[in-house]
């Protein structure tokens, strides 16, 4: 498998063949001349799927939330690629997997694909990453791509914004700290869901939304030049009872349909294109610059350790050096 | 105070004033020239507090160990710095205070310096903007720096990674998806903190780091060359009670003794600083790339969204484009 050439996985990624897709992942996520061949003819595929960025803090359901979408939309036809943005462990020798493991019910269906990334040991580089393989389902023709992410951290949240349509979970019962956090990622949200709605407590955290959402919100959601706003909506689910999740879909569809018909979506796209050309950008110089730890950087590092020198001027020396190099 | 000449601020962070501390701290945040000669000069004078991190997922109760930690250590007359990375939200106006709150039995005391940044909003470079802050607070004479981070997002690992100790608060009777999140961040720990260790299932919970920890540790803490290893230890703690918290400082000032003695401290602040440069060069290159919005970028970005060029290709265009201007 390790030896296909980038003709043969680009042709098996628009098969829609999984062992070509996942191989074709692999390279993708790496910085390889073979990435970058391999993600250039996908990128011209891509461009059809529906990305949906779903988001929640720890405990919020998000990972139960995605696998009742997932089995909507394969009720309704349609197929689905998953990427979870998931922490890894060294003790457990890679991804901690719980998420992963209620999501068997999909292993014999090739309509649907899952992908678990690690948060960590990347050298930073996951949202550039996580969206090249997002192109990989999006080129091999799923019809929906949905990303899950922890709602916390810049690149997790760089990441499920790169999406058309964004949800943020919510859950009735969290502690202070945790509502904290969540707090930071509130205003992303095209849809709320609060999950877990049989709880007592649920309907305290939809009037809670409800009412920040008339708190004047402003931004990217505002209408103007005459064009319909999108209200953004809050949906009550209960994975339990499957109660709130068809609704769900029926809203991410509308969500969809209003981006297309208001024009949002090519901004979108183009908001979603320039963070991924600034993100790939920033890895390629980052690998440059990790390039320089046996060179430039070895010299600097001794240098400010002796504090001869400082870290901005340190730092100026080593994109010239790097800089240099480039143009030899 | 927004006049303030470089000069004036550094003799007022030399001197420990808080107002310049507070305002050295604002410029640091940005990337001003005058950044630059602050941050210069401030680095030459920073290197002797004892700088340590604390991370722990939401609900572990670590900013309540932030504010223990520090009120014994001022008993025994040691100045602290606390930076605290926290989310904002934009329907609080800003950062999310309840945790501040809890730590306003300093607000009378001049031993004490507590700063808040946000998570979000920053365009990236937060572990190099929060870093910078370290550097003040450290040039202003803090015998110690507390930084004080959610354990989940690579920029959130790479900063609490930038302590000479690190500490890693764990609570009893978290959600699985939380222990899940937090295991991605167990392998970083010098010391492990079991806070809430007056409820019932906290020995669990420090049986089971025990466990991991005896299963096989390898990397940074492990003896080599005949040096003594570091046994990362398991410390008990409630906040109620104070209980374990004066151990733990213990602990953290045998954690010092052993950097200094072995030279790992040394290795240590090399890794800091070679850290720093790389996020402080990347940063500098990312404020470059922006600089493209309106020019080479906004081309490339027309480019993309009509798939005549993939995102590779246009990010070493723009890299190509920000380099030739930096030698013009």
């Amino acid at each position: 498998m390790s030896d296909d050439s980038v003709a043969d996985l680009i042709d098996g990624v628009l098969a829609g063949k999984p062992r070509a897709i996942a191989r074709a992942m692999s390279v993708a996520e790496g910085r390889s001349e073979k990435a970058s061949e391999l993600m250039a003819t996908l990128h011209r595929h891509a461009g059809s799927a529906h990305v949906i960025g779903l988001t929640g803090v720890p405990g919020s359901g998000k990972s139960t939330l995605v696998a009742a979408l997932t089995r909507i939309l394969r009720t309704q036809g349609k197929t689905v690629g998953i990427v979870a943005i998931d922490p890894s462990s060294p003790f457990s020798g890679g991804a901690i997997l719980g998420d992963r493991v209620r999501m068997t019910g999909f292993a014999d269906d090739d309509g649907v694909f899952i992908r678990s990334m690690a948060t960590r040991g990347a050298l930073g580089g996951l949202a550039r990453a996580s969206l090249d393989i997002v192109d990989v389902l999006d080129a091999a023709g799923f019809d929906v791509v949905l990303i899950e992410t922890v709602g916390v951290g810049q690149d997790e949240v760089d990441i499920v914004q790169a999406a058309h349509s964004v949800i943020v979970v919510s859950a009735p019962g969290l502690g202070d700290e945790i509502q904290a956090i969540k707090a930071g990622v509130l205003e992303i949200a095209d849809i709320h869901v609060v999950s877990k709605c049989d709880r007592v407590d649920a309907d305290k955290t939809v009037n809670e939304l409800t009412a920040m959402l008339g708190l004047g919100r402003s931004g990217k959601n505002m209408g103007d030049k005459g064009k319909p706003k999108w209200q953004i909506p809050v949906i009550s689910t209960s994975a339990e009872t499957g109660e709130g999740v068809e609704k769900l879909v029926e809203v991410i569809h509308n969500h969809y349909t209003h981006l297309e018909q208001t024009g949002e979506m090519q901004h979108r796209q183009r908001l979603i294109l320039e963070m991924r050309i600034i993100k790939t950008a920033e890895d390629m110089l980052r690998e440059k610059l990790l390039g320089e730890r046996d060179g430039r950087l070895q010299e600097l590092l001794e240098s400010a350790f002796k504090r001869d020198t400082d870290i901005r001027t340190a730092a100026c020396d080593l994109l010239d050096a790097v800089n240099g190099k480039t143009e030899s």
